[in-house]
């Protein structure tokens, strides 16, 4: 049974992916793939996702640099979230956070809780 | 401004919920929320989620005991991923597994790589 078989795609066709860094165990974002993103992450290692806003294909790190070399990867138990675990090159996020998640809910209110990255 | 306005519900009026456990930093799970359960969960401390094969209300632990308090809540730059950390009582699973993500990807196929929780 290929891994794909227990993959479910919902009505888009798209599968969640949460990444996670390797080193901390930081949520670094979530993205979403299709059945051709999945097989070209796992044939390449690296993660290529479907951008749901562009509608196409988006090979993580190709304008920005910031790969991300898949490590570990995880199914849940209904098949439809993945779980990647990955070597983060540079910030995850585009706002040149290392994660996505770099805003809190302090005292009702988010609060930004990460500094930026130094660009190279 | 309120926490709830900085968040992107999508078309069907639900926003993505990466819990992760607070202890751990293990990603325990996947759900979705509508406003009325991300505001009750914001408001009660407690996961509460809409389910979206039952099409309704879902509070974590309501038959399972199985409860997910509330421990810090991150937004992501887009607005439409939340990542809660949580104290998780139990099995985060309803399969008897602490993290859903219970198969890792080994060798080309699925492998089970946690022990099922003891019953109480």
């Amino acid at each position: 049974m290929a891994l794909i078989d227990s993959v479910k795609f919902d009505e888009k066709g798209l599968v969640t992916a949460v990444v996670q860094d390797i080193l901390t165990n930081e949520v670094l974002m979530v993205a979403y793939m299709n059945r051709e993103t999945f097989l070209e992450t796992i044939d390449s290692g690296r993660m290529v996702y479907f951008s749901r806003s562009r509608g196409k294909r988006w090979l993580k790190g190709e304008t920005s640099g910031h790969f991300q070399i898949v490590k570990e990867l995880y199914i849940d138990c209904d098949g439809d979230s993945m779980l990647f675990k990955v070597k983060q090159t540079g910030a995850a996020c585009h706002e040149n956070y290392f994660s996505c998640f770099f805003r809190k809910c302090e005292s009702s209110s988010w609060k930004i809780i990460r500094t930026k990255m130094e660009d190279k």
